[in-house]
């Protein structure tokens, strides 16, 4: 190309792009409009919360879940609404736990816990042992068999409270509740107790999922509320050796057939292009599941009915997914990786989920080629009237990750992390804590990038 | 300046530049690790509001406030602390209000509400009324003397769901609070009630000030619930001409001796450089005005605490400033800046205000001319790991407001402003609905701006 024409090519361009980014602000506003006018997002999560409730995998409400979600989907006008099977663990909490520290007095302090989810339960009867408090696995080897069997366990490590984002915090002491019971095994403990993986210092134990090890029997394992674990560091301080005693009765039940629940409208030029949009519908069974993840559920919806409401027709299809068993399998997840590899006329170009709560968005994460994360970042100074101000390098999230293989552009919400693990797997994460403004904010800019991502592709 | 040595020059001043910005972003570092472990501002807060509790000015916990942020500052080691008296209203709500609407079928419909402050009361035996609703005032101006001549006027005029800035809301709806009692006397109208500033639909009475216009006569005002406002509204969509009765009792009685309570850093290169830094002490009677502007203060203080306990020794003085009565009269703020003026050794260069919650914060807003600006934006990369990604222009705040004639740079802190108005004015602005890490990173930008200013001047 001649210099000359190269430079009106350029100015063409620039021109075009700037009429395109204005005809998408026009539109932008007009979505965000509606959501914050319309939206029936809050009044579905609250059903979601109060009327259905805790639903983890295998349970009624899980059950009753797939039922209201559909509905929900068909209501706003989805062009299809269908299940997806998928067989997942069924875990149950059972009985009351319990568990209570003697102290050097000789008095019984009750200790605020719960089991983590997959745990092995202790049996009626429960188990006593002298408690031992660490700070790292190289701490816990330093022990070995010979400090360590027989006992149980205490993991007291701390969420760093010195990184901005949290999830990096929970990420460093996730490995306790994940690892932690197995690793203990291995030396012979007979239990183990994590402190909760939580930013504050409150009353709630906070469950999740911990992974054994199949070379190593599978010991009970139960979380401690933030506060009661100071308090038993600090009467461990004073005096060690103590006797811990906790009962849990929970129990691993075969596996139950269980669901995805899709929803999609259909694409008008380009319907093999599947855009996926998701968050995960079981939740732990001991709180509401508001911020985990409802909101991602009911922020993923929002795009059905904003579309029809608005008349908005997508070229390529949208898809969104409430996927099942992202806490203690993660079997949806694989399952509709499993079958979008099936689906070869599919090209699954992109996945966006939110499952981080339904806090202010700030950001969003991609896994994506750098040229591909440069062409979104286009439109960044569309979204900053919308409070996100940045397209990062890495993320996604559980549920979608699967998809990876397939090529598929993954996207994860990031919303403002401050407040997360004060409810996070505890029995406050209640529809209370939702603020309307913030999780239709999050809702929104889902939307828009859902937008951009269908109208101008890869 | 010849090219060659241009060039060296700025690849010189780049490179300081670079280095400075390296060495600031250690310290940045420092600072915000120490907040995050060892600040005292949370519990402070929960102090102030659970052990002080509302403290409007005139009122006891007023002066118990003014005490114990004295104390605080003390402690966290404050070359000095003093009190600068100044005089303020004293408005008082009385006995309990309460307000009911007689229905289409003859029934009363008990209403949340609240008087609005400042205003005057109806007396223990209430007035009744026919209300008429207006939603402008372009409405109550066309209905003219003849259609509100003795009634009550309802002013219902929301809070705009759409901006995503919620002050623009509170901006736009704020008039019928401030200036709407006045303009319906003014058209001969007995008795006012507004649709309480919040952007939620609740059961919340919001207060707030209202301002007479001396030429009518000062009738009474109360502030109604979202939730109730909607329900008047149905009501009088049902049947025009509905009766409504309200009592208050509350007055303005003669203004007391109160302080704004001052703690300093002595700078020590240009200790008559003067850096402010503060938020309102008073609250709103109904709550423990945690949100406004305990955390505001509260955040303000940290600077002190950090400092002491680094051992960073401020080049300018940095002026720590509980502002008294920014609610109801700004008498405070005005006090500050009156005394400033007659400071003639000392310069005012620069003051931030945090009065918008104790939020995650986003942004700063500056009023400052543009130069200043663009030098300050130099630093913003520092900021973007706290979170605030804008310098913006324009802000500021009520308290530092009166400053400006001196030439000073004003500044305020723009938390996330989603939640504000859920608990702005209302009984549910309490300690609970403040987040630690957010309080704690709020007040970690804030010693940030301030470190940078006093380092390298405006």
């Amino acid at each position: 190309m001649r210099n000359q024409s190269f430079l009106l090519f350029l100015a063409f361009s620039v021109c075009t792009t700037a009429i395109a980014q204005n005809n998408d602000s026009i539109q932008f506003k007009k979505i965000a409009n509606d959501i914050f006018t319309n939206s029936t997002a809050y009044e579905n999560l609250r059903f979601l919360c109060k009327q259905v409730g805790p639903r983890l995998s295998g349970s009624p409400q899980a059950e009753k879940s797939v039922k209201e979600t559909y509905r929900m989907m068909k209501e706003m006008g989805a062009d299809t609404v269908y299940l997806q099977e998928c067989m997942v663990p069924h875990w149950v909490r059972g009985a009351k736990e319990s568990a209570f520290l003697t102290n050097t007095f000789g008095q019984r302090i009750a200790l605020n816990i719960c089991a983590l989810g997959n745990s092995v339960g202790t049996g009626k009867t429960g188990i006593k042992a002298e408690v031992i408090e660490v700070r790292s696995f190289k701490e816990l080897e330093e022990l070995g068999v010979k400090e360590v069997k027989g006992k149980i366990v205490f993991y007291n490590f701390p969420m760093n409270p010195t990184n901005v984002e949290t999830f990096r915090s929970y990420g460093e002491a996730g490995q306790f509740r994940g690892r932690g019971p197995a690793m203990a095994s291995k030396f012979g403990a007979i239990g183990v107790m994590v402190r909760s993986l939580a930013s504050n210092i409150d009353d709630y134990p906070h469950t999740g999922a911990t992974n054994y090890n199949d070379s190593f029997p599978k010991i009970p394992a139960i979380a401690v509320s933030t506060r009661h674990a100071e308090l038993v560091s600090n009467e461990l301080k004073k005096k060690k050796g103590l006797q811990l005693f906790f009962k849990t009765e929970c129990a691993m039940l075969p596996d139950v057939k269980s669901y995805n629940v899709i929803g999609e409208i259909r694409g008008t030029e380009f319907p093999d292009e599947i855009i996926t949009v998701g968050g995960h519908l079981d939740s732990w069974d001991l709180a509401e599941g508001a911020h985990d993840d409802g909101a991602g559920c009911i922020q993923s919806m929002e795009v059905i009915r904003v579309y029809k409401q608005l008349g908005i027709k997508p070229k390529r299809t949208i898809r969104v997914v409430m996927f099942m068993n992202e806490e203690n399998g993660l079997r949806g997840g694989r399952k509709y990786a499993e079958v979008a590899t099936t689906e070869n006329n599919k090209k699954f170009i992109f996945a966006l989920e939110s499952d981080a709560g339904g806090f202010t968005p700030r950001a969003f994460g991609f896994t994506a080629e750098e040229t591909v994360l440069n062409k979104l970042r286009n439109w960044v100074p569309l979204f900053k009237p919308y409070g996100v101000y940045e397209f990062s390098a890495g993320g996604g999230g559980a549920d979608i990750g699967p998809l990876k293989p397939l090529g598929t552009v993954l996207c994860g919400l990031r919303p403002d992390s401050q407040r997360y693990f004060d409810h996070h797997h505890a029995a406050n994460d209640t529809f209370e804590w939702v603020n309307k403004r913030e999780l239709e904010l999050g809702a929104i800019n889902m939307v828009l990038l859902l937008y951009i991502v269908d109208q101008y592709g890869l």
